[in-house]
């Protein structure tokens, strides 16, 4: 029997980024680690000198300490099997498309909050993520 | 046998809010619900009109979208049994604290991130957060 059905995708919040206006990422880092009582853990070469993971095992969110020149703040990721679909559900919520970044996209909601679509890496995303028809 | 162990106390995220400078915190509170793909709860009578819960099945987060006046911002909440042996716990790793307001503390992190400090109230506090001695 073919599949008829229409394409669905799904997302749901992966975490959010510590964003850090720092030349010390490891201070930062590990004021976060201490303040959540997460680890810090290390990032492979690419991404060493800008981030730093803390291990959420709590709720399993995908959390980072950045290092930016921007002032700073928390952003918020969603985490989808298809950021080509879900950028286009966004913006009909009136979200906008910044730009597109490496293997994510910077979005920026109607209330002025920058936010990324990223690509799903979550243990929990298949049975957890909104399948959006 | 008495118990002669030292006080601990303990913390952990509690989860985030999400500060809109907006009149319209009901288009806010939905993008946000539909963003994440979380229902939009109301609240009782005396946070209705600067609060809207978005209830958060999938990571056990307490998430908020807030009406503000100041510049739109995301900010976490840390939830703990005692707040203030949990306040000066976060002095000592470099935090400021800002002012009490009702039963919470706003601080500021040694990164700039102003953050929550609020009475435990998720369902899996007391197995998941981190002892503090």
């Amino acid at each position: 029997v073919p599949n008829v059905e229409k394409a669905v995708h799904k997302s749901k919040l992966s975490g959010f980024i510590i964003d850090c206006n720092t030349r010390d990422l490891n201070a930062s880092a590990q004021f976060w680690g201490q303040a959540l009582g997460m680890p810090v853990r290390e990032l492979s070469v690419d991404e060493a000198d800008d981030y730093k993971r803390l291990v959420d095992d709590q709720h399993g969110l995908h959390i980072e300490v950045q290092s930016v020149t921007h002032p700073s703040r928390v952003h918020l990721d969603i985490e989808t099997d298809d950021i080509e679909a879900e950028v286009t559900r966004l913006e009909a919520l009136g979200a906008k498309r910044v730009r597109a970044i490496k293997r994510w996209v910077v979005m920026e909601a109607p209330t002025g909050h920058r936010f990324c679509v990223v690509q799903a890496s979550s243990a929990g995303f298949d049975s957890v993520a909104t399948r959006w028809p």
